[in-house]
């Protein structure tokens, strides 16, 4: 797929042709946001923004998409023609990735000619809902996590390939180690982390056996996956193992009780002068279970998080919509019930109390009277206004406002902040 | 990414290196199973195997790839060196896609030599694990539709632009009549659906006007969308250009008070002598509304199906999972708690009565007593055994099964389905 043109909805194209037929060609204005948090979220994390400026440079109508378009019967030549020569030539405004933003701020605005803005309301939502989602979610372990490494481990049971490349993306912005995806690791320059499966430990004819062979060929980085059988025994192999001379950076608990064994293992490690030794554990790894094991001294090292995180399973997508909000000039407001939309391009104001962030006002563009001014103009006609952050820049973005987020947003109990429509 | 090598978690070479290390080459069964289904299942489809075998074709490691491996110094050249001539030159055992399977059913079963295919099993899990999730949700909707229509409106919410286009393909599968996403409409042939947004109604002067604009620029197949502003004097507004001889073949409602609203529209479109236009329904549409609407009969005709179902939003994953369970002739079983598996290649036979299913037997592969086999080989040596069916013939699997499928079972209660290992 060279050419994202056909990654839209029909009804984007039905619009924009009639759009061009009755003379709708007026500067428009939409924007990208949240109606409502989920219950689970105290606040959001700009995500997706380098993916969706990528995307705009390959939303293009070539042959092929022209071809399939002409097949549906629907739409005239002289629009297909407009679909050739399709091009993003307007203007792109956000809120830029890494920063934490709430409820009716506006994360993306983009402003030009109705029918060319209208057809990029799939790919717009599509690319900046989803890695919203994963950042939002994956910051919670990051908060609760107090200073412990996370790894995504998510690939697998991600909603695609893509999904699991880009939620390893959203997971390191939101203050994770590292993954295990390879193509994250290549595409992105992502810290890449792995050892062993179950199935390494069963073919061998022995858990033992298992053992000094990985750290026969990984030396340098003997982890060993120790709850396939019974994991306080194969603790004590690895101990003995050990006291061979057998190097030994840390061993994986995937499964079982977490609390007991993690405090039995280490029990045994430490008598044993392996103090230095990391304990990881994985296995239906989330904020929650985080929380409870933290919170009760279990002695653990580092998480692999996984399922549950890449899939957002308790909120797996947002209120998140693409609004028209001005059209020549005029203000644009929908009345739907629980669908009122607020009219004309914004900008968002954050105001702080010392360091700490205190409320955001989202005003009309340019009638701010004071604040931190979050939006910014990404593309002006179709051209990046400056080259985008790089992946550890836009970490450090977040870090900075984790740094500035009120102290009960932090937790994983539910808590407002005040944002203020004007 | 034209190769998908490196579509895998880090762990898997690190095994596949130390095996070859250590001669562990001899031939393995890898399973595919799901070990519990979530609460709110009571079967799942099979969907996504060809997919796979499309994935499986693109999993090489070439120049670009082995280049990223050899930065991460962790691997030697003779493993670099067989990545680089990997292609997978196993066999694959499938439950077809369309078929109706259960827990501890193994959907797609992998044999080879061990190095070969453990370092598929991100890439198995990964593209079976979501179009089955994803063609579950979308079946239950389905199965509560009473004949009703069911469009796919996911494709902004998906996790990712290659999520909505293989939820389109799994929602077709699982009887939706087609999607609003064009690309999953060119790539597999999906009949496709749109008509305009609220947007288009508010960039005209009136909401008539927009009507009148539309008709005018799609006379052969106007669909209002009658929420933007108020329903009920939208649906009025409708009936009075259908007595100017303006074309209406339906109205959409996506907002609001769906019970109340859709009847009120009925009248006013039945008053009219408009009995023909259909009513369609979109908006936070999943099988729990659509069960309690058409419960309470409500005159609609159709839903457009979003978020809810592209998310499986109740169910975002599956306890799925890719275990060994054969190698070198010896059964495979790992203890952890919670997680045991059953060795060895395995036949699912399915028990009927009358034309009911009535229970299913996983054997030991080759020890069959009765029964339909479910569990078909797909590939040998690497190459397919047959052309995989088309889309509309695993649709039509599936609709075969869903004819068999136990009354208890097609509804949203709770039902349990016997499946005995032997």
């Amino acid at each position: 797929m060279e050419n994202l043109g056909l990654c839209t909805d029909l009804y984007e194209l039905t619009m924009a042709q009639s759009y061009l037929e009755h003379g709708k060609t007026d500067t428009a204005v939409f924007s990208l946001f949240v109606r409502k948090l989920p219950e689970n979220r105290n606040f959001l994390v700009s995500c997706g923004l380098e993916t969706l400026v990528q995307a705009l440079e390959r939303f293009k109508f070539r042959d092929e998409e022209i071809k399939y378009l002409k097949s549906l019967r629907r739409f005239k030549d002289f629009f297909l023609d407009f679909l050739k020569e399709y091009e993003f030539r307007g203007n792109l405004y956000a809120i830029p990735e890494g920063r934490i933003f709430f409820q009716n701020e506006p994360v993306i605005q983009v402003e030009g000619s109705l029918p060319e803005v209208q057809i990029l309301e799939t790919l717009v939502i599509n690319t900046v809902h989803f890695q919203t989602v994963i950042a939002s979610k994956a910051v919670r372990s990051y908060l609760v996590s107090r200073g412990k490494a996370l790894v995504d481990f998510g690939f697998r049971r991600a909603h695609g390939l893509e999904a699991g490349i880009y939620a390893a993306r959203a997971s390191y912005i939101a203050g994770f180690a590292g993954t295990s995806n390879l193509e994250a690791g290549r595409r992105f320059g992502i810290p890449v982390f792995g050892t062993v499966a179950h199935s390494y430990i069963m073919v061998f004819d022995s858990e033992e056996d298992a053992f000094r062979a990985f750290a026969d060929s990984f030396p340098q980085s003997p982890v060993f996956l120790i709850d396939t059988y019974d994991t306080v025994s194969a603790a004590e192999k690895v101990v003995k193992l050990a006291k061979e001379g057998v190097p030994v950076i840390g061993v994986r608990i995937d499964s079982g009780d977490v609390e007991s064994l993690s405090r039995e293992v280490r029990r045994i490690l430490d008598g044993a002068g392996l103090k230095d030794v990391k304990i990881i554990v994985s296995g239906g790894v989330d904020e929650y279970r985080i929380e409870e094991w933290l919170s009760k001294g279990c002695p653990i090292d580092a998480f692999g998080v996984g399922t549950r995180f890449i899939t957002s399973d308790d909120a797996p997508h947002l209120d998140m919509a693409y609004k028209l909000v001005e059209y020549a000039g005029e203000p644009k407001v929908k009345t739907s019930p629980g669908k009122v939309t607020f009219p004309y391009k914004r900008q968002v104001c954050r105001f702080y109390s010392g360091n700490v962030m205190d409320h955001d006002e989202v005003v009309v563009f340019g009638s701010e009277t004071g604040g931190e001014k979050l939006v910014g103009q990404v593309i002006r006609n179709g051209t990046l206004t400056e080259k985008l952050p790089s992946l550890d820049e836009i970490r450090e973005t977040l870090m900075r406002d984790l740094e500035r987020l009120p102290e009960g947003l932090k937790g994983l109990e539910r808590a407002d902040y005040e944002v203020i429509i004007k």
